[in-house]
């Protein structure tokens, strides 16, 4: 093996994501260095968070570079050690290239013991998406029994879990999705009480005043918009936002303005708090009891799709960013 | 005396509130039932809260009752007395009726000693204007020193606390105010850094840019509409909002939408909080205790703009929405 093949960023995309904005590249493996390794990648996440990062200036993480390969969470096995801290063989997750393999210094990456779980679990349900959920449904939603908790993209890597560890807590849980499918899989698989069809459903507004008739207390807002416009009108009293993204923001040209009346804010005592979980790792090991615990007992199901072959991961990201992917999106690199 | 000067709501407005939204009424005063107290007014305070009272129907205080007396936070002295926990003479604040005197059970009125202090200042200084304004500061703009706040309606009652409260914790302190001689008083009196008419000045983004060279750590909101959106924009990471009110949007039938790019929100990890000071009356104490130390000692300083005669409050109380008021806008009933 001598050639790494890996999608650098060709241009900054404005408005929609291109295919002119990716370009696959083969080149030569460098000589590693004292201390670096060669990690042969397994699986590359895809999620909605690396729109920004290839467009703003001014992010929470650093806009990817032109010219160079993207990155995103990853699973991959070190095949080629320089540093005392890994071994060939071990089977590493961090931040990796979007590349068939990547050197890597070895900081910020962690090793883990995958027996008996599906690699890609740790870019899901076990890792970055799940940890988000967990951290903004306990930390900002703190969903009591009986209230009403909605999350937008109900069905995606984040959605998804949210959803369920608000239903977990009590909570009468109302989603919604971007088709049928969807829907249906937030309802009987995932617990979600309701869940609407953002894409048919032109009447936000009224569908949440039949699904929601005690008001919402907490939202978990993936996606903004117009659908958190009719969302945040029917924020209770004392009602939390864990603003997480707002995916239909991202691809705009033309900025969508915030909700009217933001004297609502005042009026009900709102909280509206964005966060991002990489501010957050202290509460990993914390993360990982609970939710650990729920997905090995069977109490929190999760739905990816995997895509397979690195060549195919521009496509895929773009059809991420239009809600093409049911649950959470994975490469399968090798 | 036997009868009772009082102001109605005589119709809802819509848009500015007019003249004719009040009506003077002259009413028999009526016998004290057991229990009651009768309240001959001092001093009512008139404060933006009252705008939305008078149409919003979902608010957090029920709104104003059509043909009765609007009520207002107040300074009063018992003259008669059927409640054994009120003595004629007694000196009382709490919500009595736009009106020269009020019959009250006297549920929800707090006496005071009002000793060697003026008793306006019981509705600005020492009230709840300021509760506001150390609530605000204290619990959710948690300035540090070094850090930058941005307060709108820099030298209204509750800014004028809230801006000297920061700057007291060390904080570069920035507002705004509708006129020239109230951004000298914000400087010269109350020690703000840099204050700039919104009314003149145009490019609120760029004065904004040359005033909070370090960005805006935390804004205490008191306005909303352009110019909260130039402060959104230029929220730090970990920036705080204290929403406490948007008089920009009380009069405004077309409703004013929040700022663009809701996703700052995520990127930034901002919180915006609404808060209503009676949902903390439990910390009145810890305000008394630590404001009324500062007042004091000289070192909070305060204006006021005192009408004299209750039939002048509507005029007033419209002045207020527009700005034209200098401070604490309190009138002086008996």
């Amino acid at each position: 093996m001598t050639d790494i093949q890996q999608i650098v960023l060709a241009k900054r995309p404005e408005g929609d994501v291109t295919a002119d904005c990716f370009r696959a590249e083969t080149v030569a493996l460098p000589a590693l260095a004292d201390g670096q390794i060669l990690v042969a990648q397994r699986f590359l996440s895809l999620d909605p968070y690396m729109r920004p990062r290839m467009t703003e200036l001014r992010s929470y993480t650093p806009p990817f570079e032109l010219d160079k390969p993207l990155t995103g969470g990853s699973v991959g096995e070190v095949v080629e050690s320089k540093n005392p801290r890994y071994a060939k063989g071990d089977i590493v997750m961090g931040m990796l290239n979007w590349a068939t393999h990547t050197v890597h210094d070895g900081k910020g990456l962690r090793k883990i013991d995958a027996a008996g779980i599906p690699l890609s679990a740790y870019l899901g349900v076990l890792g970055m998406p799940s940890f988000t959920a967990w951290y903004g449904i306990k930390h900002i939603c703190k969903p009591k029994a009986g209230e009403t908790v909605f999350v937008s993209a109900a069905t995606g890597a984040v959605g998804q879990v949210a959803g369920q560890l608000a239903k977990l807590a009590g909570a009468h849980v109302v989603g919604c999705a971007g088709d049928e499918q969807k829907c249906q899989w937030a309802v009987r698989e995932a617990g979600y009480d309701a869940c609407f069809n953002h894409k048919t459903e032109r009447d936000v507004g009224a569908v949440l005043d039949k699904l929601c008739p005690q008001g919402i207390d907490a939202d978990f807002e993936n996606v903004g918009g117009r659908i958190f416009h009719a969302v945040f009108a029917r924020l209770n009293n004392f009602g939390r936002v864990a603003f997480c993204g707002a995916i239909s923001e991202y691809q705009d040209a033309t900025p969508i303005a915030g909700p009217e009346k933001m004297f609502t804010i005042v009026q009900r005592r709102l909280t509206l708090q964005g966060f991002i979980v990489s501010d957050h790792v202290a509460l990993m090991g914390e993360f990982v009891n609970e939710v650990g615990g729920l997905v090995a007992s069977g109490k929190l199901k999760s739905r990816e799709t995997v895509i397979d072959g690195l060549a195919k991961a521009p496509e895929a990201f773009m059809g991420l960013l239009k809600g093409e992917n049911f649950g959470k999106l994975v490469v399968k690199v090798g």
